[in-house]
């Protein structure tokens, strides 16, 4: 029931599996013809930059082919278009706006470079977001290198942007599996750099050294994960003795579990339903299936523009929970001839099935809101019976004989990232986690930590928070010594147990 | 403080004044290179439908120049590019279903065609919503030809799908004033086609058969207007005597009063704040100036997505009403350097300064919901000092010596029309009012309705919410006869007082 | 669906009905050993007041028989108990917190006394909340005589405090008929005093000096009235031509309109509930008979706190209204059988019935939140198989022939009035409405006001709403000259036409 | 922060000390003539039902001195007054209608009798619901003996009905230590009974037995425990290896944690408010001190009903959380001069201190919802400057030299326990939780629980939650074979890891 950056690694992180027993790895990348990526990624939340970073003009050739230079003459990168640089700059100068932690991170260095001597090698999505991070490490002194986890999220202005503001970096929409391993390399592998920090998202980069450079790991002295897969990578790898130097785990963090679920698709579920039906929310009959972080943030926000909400659950806690916060609950082919939309927002897979589709109503919207398309039994619906029509982007009407249309959004994956954005400012939670994750291994005196996978500990997720408060010109109270005392705590945190949720 | 359909109306409307007193008309319109016409209309509603609608790729030619056919061969029309006609198709079908009182008033006529022998000449703007009112005119009888009342806000695709499906229609966004004129022109004077009826949105339609073709009223048995402007025109005819056949007031049912502004507002101003900004909306302090009914609905809808929402106010009333329901009420002046975003929504002049405008903060984001492009005081940003950067499509950041970056949307221009969508349900309401007030007035015995402007009778209001109500699933109770006759009304209705609101 | 005081009179004035035709009034008053006056009244707001105001300990003997003094020697009134005083001071005080506009219209008089020389005599109920509108008179120079509006209301602790503090107050709680005319009789003919305004609520004090005393109208200026009921008579007695002074009418001031039934039921609907039942709130279903502005505000607050709202209604414009806020609209007959919890807000009469109330699951709550109590049928729940308990004060269980108990609260009358309080803030701003149509009467040039019954002008209305701003340190934006001339209207109000709502 | 009955326990659990080592026993308790409980409980949640069990009219003499019997002759029992039986039922009868889960436990045992043979002993607190508990377990099969666990929270009239009901129950309001010690011995000592398990809350009767009677433990098969004191003690017991029988832990069940203090707090902290100060919440400024569930429920309420609320926190995570809900956070320093209410919600100690109370502005409200009446620090209100006024029962103004008036409820002790009810519906979940705890512990094979401390099952929370759903009329959704597999569950629970909250 996750969702934003963490999501998106895991569908494209799961198809890339390393099958390093079964075939050489330089051959079976650069010929498969049909990869078994899904389509999914391709449709992601930059469309919503459509206009800006539209590709829609460029040719088809592959940037691999094609030397380019940023206007000072760097060419230590590789991208689609170093023309679109401009338009990139705006959209990470709009991200900033949002991320006020790491801007106040950038000051806050001062003269101060924590960072200097860090060379940091990265691999996450390249978005406007991501390069406000690449970009504060730079400022406290790092040296970056950069590639995409995902061959279909780069926003190509903005990697645009970075590569002309000076960061190498190795990127660009559609990239093919061969592409996307070259990238990757062409980060790890400069002639007058060796990374001794990885950023990883996903776990590919970190994969990667471990197999083709592992002499790398002498002088590397950490790796920063923010995705479950790639955590579940670490801890396998943890496991087999094989993680050779400290981790910290970002995806674990309180202010990556209680913030992100809940707030972005709060924030975003509204907004992916407007941009694909112009729907009106008053009075319409929705059914959203289950009640976690992400379902709660979707029932509150349609709640409250004046939707009839029910829930589905097969947890009883949850469930009552939806009962006394006003919902009513159901079973899906009980509510399923009634309602106007279906949200899924489970985490498992087959929620929506055939027998629900069939009861559903002419018009009614079905979209996925939970993890990965696996929610909505598409199979199901790729009948011969059944006629599919694109009527907008993102938007297909599925028609049943009799003529009755279901509205389905993405093609059952997830909406928020298909057909919405995602705010900045609860991306930033995370990046600042993230930098801050970066700082601590970096600078940490040996010893503090071996070669194992870390929480960053309860202190510095309380710092992170406290970064963002500025942005609301909120003030914290003070712990007088009186209460301390008290409350058996120090003055200045951390105030909770570490397992408080 | 009104919005949607008859603001847009506004706009156009004004500029296009019918100065006859002072220039020969065909001479006048033909040569005005600079028009006074507000660019502002060139990005409304529309926009959200880049995608389908995209005339990206039309060449510049007039679409007067070229003959068209549709694929049966008609060719009594005038629009861009009828091979648009399926993407239009598709978006009507979109519009029907959120339009349900039009579609059961289809059905309704079962065999019966209340307009036969209706010969309709409209003009109104030509996108979805209104392609179903049209055929739904066409279902039920009528024969109907149309023109556009607004140079930018034709929906091509949608004006080449009704003419495809044989309605003749003289639109095409981007109209010369010269092309607006002679499309009207082509509908009003058909060979073999006399108006007997007059739909209008704005009164040029009415002004230009008055002027032009006066011996068309002994056919015509009624006119429907639905905007201000229109409504206005019509009040000084009857004034002047020169009113020669009924109308019917639309624009002031209780049905459009009480559920246009404040339930489209509720609905658009997050949407396009999202589509524009991507801002998250928790924990954000947002000023909203007016609270009548547009104010009413955008505190409700930013309150309920999280942010912080405070008021100004002129009027002790409403200030009292935004107290009580829970929003701070303050000068602009002084919660202008902590506000994240500025909401207008006031019907009135410069209530957005230069001395408001120098305090806030960087990032501000500055948007109007009100009425026309008045409320900010665009000329004290238009200096030297300033610099303006277009960041996004209807994304402007004006930028202070200092640095400091306002986000100007939609160039002050209304948000709602320039950068969202405004809900079709909502547009039904007024529809089918619309619809009903023409069968009225084409069915009414000789007699009924004399030379002047009548409101809708509140029953028909009611009528026209009761089609509305099966999209809810809901039931109406029924008065009893015992109840009827202790409130004093009939038992079915009206159940107000027509002045009830 | 008319709240608060003037329904609180509807109760009481109707059964004193002034059958003068009839009977020779004298003979009439004295001997009705049972009066048709609904026991409603004895239960009513102030049961909240209990602890402070309760009477249990009084013997039953009638103050007129038992000449009292204050503690300064005073003897001119006739209450309970004046021992109570310092009890009832504290109310007032209480009450003065949350009336602030009457507060400041005592500072803002200064040394000025702009009811120097008035002598109002008045008939309202005798609660804190009048006692702060009586002080506040007085302070202004009024020298003031009052009896109460109704038999039941009068809070004897307040009526001491007032009397104590050198009011000549004539009520008490538990009035007989006879007494209520000859407690107003003795406000009005007293030797050394002459009244010269009125401040009336019901139309009982009018009547009285109409019949008995009609000569003091010579020195009478004009005529406050703030009921339903007493404005009736007004207009009855215009329309005879017996009108003869001016008189103001209160009760439809935008202010009491929009404020009244709205914030009121918003407050009091909640409580209501709570202090009968315990009742939790969150994942209830309830179903709010009627959504006008009662209902609208009790199904705002029943929402807000988690419960599952659904409404029904006749009308199909509030219906839509109640669909596009978000709930659902059904027949009673429907719903019966799953709601929790009924109310009725529709200002009709046998709403619910014996077929719904048989339908209602076991431990249903119904109570009335509308107007008087016909709006349930408790005739219906009067018969030999269904047994009524008395669970606690103001709650009985009726009980079917099964089991089935449907919890009866206060018997079917008005919910608010009976277990609930109603805020005095919102009180505060009828009672400054009042307070300021006195002294324009009083003050007005000779001429201004003819012998008719008047609005406040709309400039007083927003005068009052201005007054109550300071409570929420809300400050007012002005309109510059230059926008008073765009809007057409004068820079300092009215801002809205006179029929706006 | 917790809140509801265990925290009734803290408060006296924690002064009646078993201070063992330096006294002897029996001469201790019968002799304190100041007992150093806080007066607060003698005001406690009880107050509501005033009218009800009112004990105003009754004798100060003991009940220990009096016998008394039943309507059927028992007289195994000891409390106030028997004659009150009937009333009490009532109470009991009004708390079954929203206990469903205890009635469905009822029925559900048939002819079953999971606890046939068992004989409870039991201290808690004796009002309507726990009295729903006890009857119960009688239903179930058990022989109860019961006793009270406070001194002043019992409801006379529900102990009257139990007595009659033939259940043995010791405990009257208004205890002197002496008898509260007295009550648990007749509990524990019955000449032809022996306990087999018990049943406490606070765990002083858990005490006595190991002091006064620790041969019982050789018949006992358990313990069930719900106060946090009451766990302490037995965590002390089992650390020091002085813990003979298991016991389970109901304190930190997840059903408890996640519904007890955020749902109960959001319903009661508006009931507080109005039943002592009739305030209207509409526009009214409120600081919430802490953001944890209390603080969070007790937001949501006062925002839903209009209030303009501010939150003070020492915890940035807690106060992101805060901004991102929409709520601005700041010192109380800074907002005590602005706000109408002040509300503690910490866990904290000394939170509104003099020099807050010094700036607050006149009339402004106090109370605490957080725990114990240490969160406003009343000693220094306790100054001979400051003059204090009872206004009403639980209102004290405290009034400063210049006239300035802040109102104090409850002394600064538990609002929600003073001054409200609190839902039963919420209490039912607990008591659920206890009752099924019983049975496990009771009924549980051999073995399966050895002397320590345990939590309830997740499984076994599930099932509570699962009885609480039939009252919301909720259906829950059923996992497929294909689903568990997928996630890895089993179909029939538990859904969660054991530690998610």
């Amino acid at each position: 029931m996750a969702t934003s950056f963490n999501l998106l690694v895991q569908f494209v992180t799961k198809p890339i599996q390393f099958t390093d027993q079964k075939q050489e790895f330089n051959k079976r990348t650069s010929n498969t013809g049909h990869r078994s990526l899904p389509h999914s990624i391709s449709q992601s939340s930059t469309d919503s930059y459509g206009s800006v970073c539209s590709d829609s003009s460029e040719d088809g050739s592959s940037p691999r082919d094609k030397p380019r230079r940023t206007s000072k003459g760097l060419s230590d990168f590789c991208i689609k278009n170093i023309k679109q640089a401009e338009f990139g700059r705006r959209e990470i100068i709009i991200a900033q706006q949002e991320m006020p932690a790491l801007m106040i991170l950038r000051k806050g260095a001062g003269g101060e470079k924590p960072l200097a001597g860090a060379q940091v090698v990265g691999c996450t999505h390249i978005t406007a977001q991501t390069a406000v991070l690449i970009e504060t490490l730079s400022v406290l002194g790092a040296q970056c290198r950069w590639a995409a986890c995902n061959i279909f999220s780069t926003q190509n202005a903005v990697a645009a942007a970075l590569a002309e503001g000076g960061t190498p970096v190795f990127a660009w929409r559609g990239e093919s599996e061969d592409d996307f391993w070259w990238c990757i390399d062409r980060c790890v592998g400069a002639e007058t750099w060796q990374p001794n920090m990885i950023m990883d998202d996903g776990g590919d980069l970190t994969h990667w050294i471990h197999k083709k450079h592992p002499s790398l790991f002498k002088n590397i002295k950490g790796i920063v994960e923010e995705s479950v897969t790639g955590i579940y990578r670490l801890y396998q790898m943890s496991k087999a003795g094989r993680l050779c130097v400290p981790a910290i785990n970002v995806n674990d963090s309180v202010t990556k579990q209680k913030f992100d679920n809940l707030y972005c698709c709060k924030e975003s579920i509204l907004d992916g339903l407007k941009r694909t039906t112009d729907i009106m929310f008053g009075g319409k009959q929705v059914v959203v299936c289950g009640y976690g972080e992400v379902g709660k943030g979707c029932c509150a926000a349609l709640k409250a523009l004046g939707a009839v909400v029910y829930v589905t659950e097969v947890d009883p806690i949850c469930a009552l929970q939806a009962c006394m916060d006003g919902f009513r609950v159901n079973k899906l082919s009980e509510v399923a001839r009634q309602v106007d939309m279906v949200v899924t927002c489970t985490g498992n897979k087959s929620v929506v099935r055939r027998e629900h589709l069939d009861r559903m109503k002419d018009g009614c919207i079905l979209c996925n809101m939970g993890h990965s398309s696996t929610e909505i039994d598409l199979v199901s619906l790729r009948t011969a019976e059944l006629r599919w029509e694109r009527m907008r982007p993102q938007v297909d009407h599925v028609i049943w004989p009799d003529g009755k249309r279901i509205v389905l959004l993405a093609e059952g994956r997830l909406l928020n990232l298909s057909c919405s954005t995602v705010p900045s400012f609860v991306l930033s939670i995370t990046a600042t986690t993230q930098a801050l994750a970066l700082i601590e291994l970096y600078s940490a005196p040996e010893g503090r930590y071996k070669q194992d996978v870390y929480l960053l500990p309860k202190k510095m997720d309380e710092y992170v928070a406290s970064l963002h408060l500025p942005t609301f010109d909120a003030h914290l109270s003070e712990v007088t010594d009186e209460q301390a005392k008290y409350l058996g705590i120090s003055k200045h945190g951390p105030f909770k147990p570490n397992d408080y949720r």
